[in-house]
């Protein structure tokens, strides 16, 4: 075969109704999509025949919040949806390439059973689960029994002991643990099984887990922390980060930066996969394209605009200006974490915006890149981020489902394919082996061997 | 339609290889059965195929364990299985009637947690989805950063508010709740979203659930314990018990006496069904039968055998005795619950056994009721059973799988038909109409109106 490009890796990043904050109002949309099982079956499959390697969902262990502008949350489609890991498990089923990307929160799960549940999921989907590692930004903790959120630096400690320590779960068995030999009646091997008695800062864990060496290894390790302490938990253990920029300088230095971080931890560039999100917005011409924003745009009712003015304009009077004027400088504390708030304050002061512009900015990608034109158009903004050290793959955030995915496949993918940058077929059957990331292999094993080596030289 | 008999429910218990702990061994049997998708696909659609109401896996957070005879534990088939939630969402995809029962554990899980996966299960699977809820009696807390296993009456108190905690996040929506209309743009009734605010002796859960109210109201609650804190929370909670009884008269004591307990919390005894475990050997005669059961006790290995009987005299020396030996009488301390030890110490003292013919007796199906005969011989004896106050289901525990599940489905399943005690087709959608229990009302709702009459009123 031919020296082939470098592929770029495409993810749909799946929100039920769709990514645009009014798209539930859009005549294409399916209402009722966060608990419509057979919606999610049709995007994935759609996804699928499109040859993406993943599918994903965000995710955050609390529902609605009767907060102060019910009329504002009246109106938006929210708090009623399905658990990751279940709706990835039934989907399996209905596909068979495809990988799951659930997301599961290291501050509010117990690592035992969030190993267990990943590890299954990795089993019954024959090796294409991956787990989306989340602290939780938002402040759960009324849900969970425990006096309080805990700060972002005790997050991401107990993130770094969290994936650890489930990792060395599933290293519990070895590959080949299992002999299952009917005739001599042996059907394990103990000395393959390993029990990891984990003590740490934060957990006390024995083990073994009660699920055999996942199908990948592991299965694979995405973040989508931007913060210093949320690059370095990536660089030291995530295998894809999802991240948002705005443009290809900050994507850039992103981009340059997380890589640049790898070698430390003995890692190599090309086993951390960077892929940003992308809003895009197509038309036939670009007239249409155009149109077709300012459409999702007009669904956005006045005061959801105004509820997300002030979720950024916390503790600030807006009483007196109307949408037209200019946008006042952001207040430092938002409800926002620090580095998508320095991505919104950009925004505002670069594009020098109204209040209008700036919550119209906000309502389709919450602070990710909108794309509005051709496929072709679509197909170059990417292909530059990827061609100019910025991307490795996308997570593409359709405005409006299930139109905008299959919309996507038919018309953006081929172009992308036609340019060599996008597969034709499925390089392989696990999420590895399409992202091209290897399996890691088993830590607890490896210590084992070490130990008996060191035994028989000492 | 002419007035039909009582009709009996039936599940199929799923245990990996077959319920045998020798079961794995036998040429029948899918020795990676554990972790193995597309049998796990196999049964529950045979199942399916054999209008049975549901399928059901047990199961206990915790692997494998390194324990003093490792002889006996690498000859034993366990340690490496699905995670029982995605496991059931899963095959929920491949199946349209069949109800899934997924055991989980009310002293290891966290409620909103299992509120969520569970309410999550029951929109992926249309509205087939139970809890069987267990208070877990191993001690498994090496596993999850606690200094120890609670006590009984503990797990008691807590899966009694664990229970009530779930059932009120299940109410956070009202079935009405969302509006969904795109002309109006209002998405949701915030009056019937409510908010549980529970503080109890264990937890403090404010919710709402992000998760609508399941398409059953409640997953089928499922119950399995014996004990009197069993039985009382069987009696205030369950609607389905599983239950393990040898002889007639200890079932139809077990039968009336938790029928009995459910007057006192306003229930009717049509609203628990009771379900024994049945351990079928079938064979085309009876001869056959009793060979099919020998061969499958030639299985197992001495070493296994003596393990199983040093679980149950624990700190009896029994290193003087032979298989053929009368039995000991047992130590009331065991590795067994109290309820599973009455049951044991009955069976050896009523039949006078060897320890071989205990253990034998043991390995089949760990004290549940062992029938070997014809596909008549066993559907008499269920129906001996269903006519006399002694059960209204059973759990069927093939011994072998997959073909003791295919040969049940297609021997014995024909006969309850002509009997007119098995339906010829589901009668509903949902385990609930199939089972025939109603669907709960909301209490949070039923709680909100009463509030708003009474402020009215005052």
């Amino acid at each position: 075969m031919a020296s082939q490009k470098r592929q770029m890796r495409l993810g749909a990043f799946i929100m039920a109704t769709g990514h645009h904050i009014a798209a539930w109002r859009h005549p294409d949309a399916q209402a009722d999509a966060g608990l419509n099982i057979d919606h999610y079956r049709d995007l994935v499959q759609t996804a699928e025949r499109g040859k993406f390697d993943l599918v994903f969902v965000a995710d955050s262990p609390a529902g609605w919040e009767r907060a102060k502008d019910p009329e504002a949350l009246r109106r938006t489609a929210q708090g009623a949806h399905f658990e990751p890991v279940t709706l990835w498990a039934a989907l399996s089923q209905v596909t068979s390439r495809i990988g799951f990307v659930a997301t599961a929160s290291t501050t509010y799960e117990d690592p035992y059973l969030l190993a267990r549940k990943f590890a299954s999921l990795d089993y019954i989907s024959k090796g294409r689960a991956a787990w989306n590692v989340v602290t939780t930004g938002a402040d759960v903790s009324k849900n969970f029994s425990i006096p309080g959120h805990p700060a972002h630096a005790d997050r991401y400690a107990r993130a770094e002991e969290f994936v650890d320590l489930v990792k060395g779960l599933w290293d519990s068995y070895e590959d080949d643990a299992f002999i299952r030999d009917k005739e001599s009646g042996v059907y394990l091997d103990p000395d393959k099984v390993h029990q990891l008695d984990h003590k740490g800062q934060f957990f006390s864990v024995s083990g073994p887990l009660n699920v055999g060496r996942p199908v990948q290894g592991y299965p694979v390790i995405v973040q989508a922390g931007a913060s210093e302490a949320g690059r370095e938990l990536a660089a030291r253990t995530a295998e894809m980060i999802f991240t948002a920029n705005q443009t290809l300088e900050d994507a850039q230095e992103f981009y340059s930066d997380v890589k640049g971080r790898l070698a430390r931890y003995g890692r190599s560039p090309d086993e951390l996969l960077i892929s940003p999100g992308i809003f895009p917005v197509l038309g036939g011409t670009e007239a249409e394209a155009k149109a077709n924003y300012d459409y999702i745009q007009s669904l956005v009712h006045p005061s959801v605009a105004w509820n997300i003015l002030s979720r950024h304009y916390k503790g600030v009077d807006l009483s007196a200006y109307s949408l037209d004027d200019p946008a006042p400088p952001l207040p430092d504390s938002t409800e926002l974490n620090k580095s998508r708030l320095k991505l919104v304050t950009d925004l505002v002061s670069r594009n020098n915006m109204t209040l209008r512009e700036f919550y119209l900015a906000v309502a389709t990608a919450r602070g990710h890149r909108t794309v509005v034109g051709t496929p072709e158009q679509v197909a170059d903004a990417m292909q530059k981020w990827f061609d100019n050290g910025a991307a490795d793959a996308f997570n593409i955030m359709p405005p409006i489902l299930p139109t905008g995915l299959t919309d996507f496949v038919d018309q953006v993918v081929p172009i992308l394919r036609k340019r060599g940058l996008f597969r034709e077929e499925y390089e392989g059957a696990t999420l590895r082996e399409n992202l091209g990331l290897r399996r890691p292999p088993n830590g607890l094993a490896l210590k084992a061997q070490q130990g008996e080596a060191a035994r028989a030289a000492g």
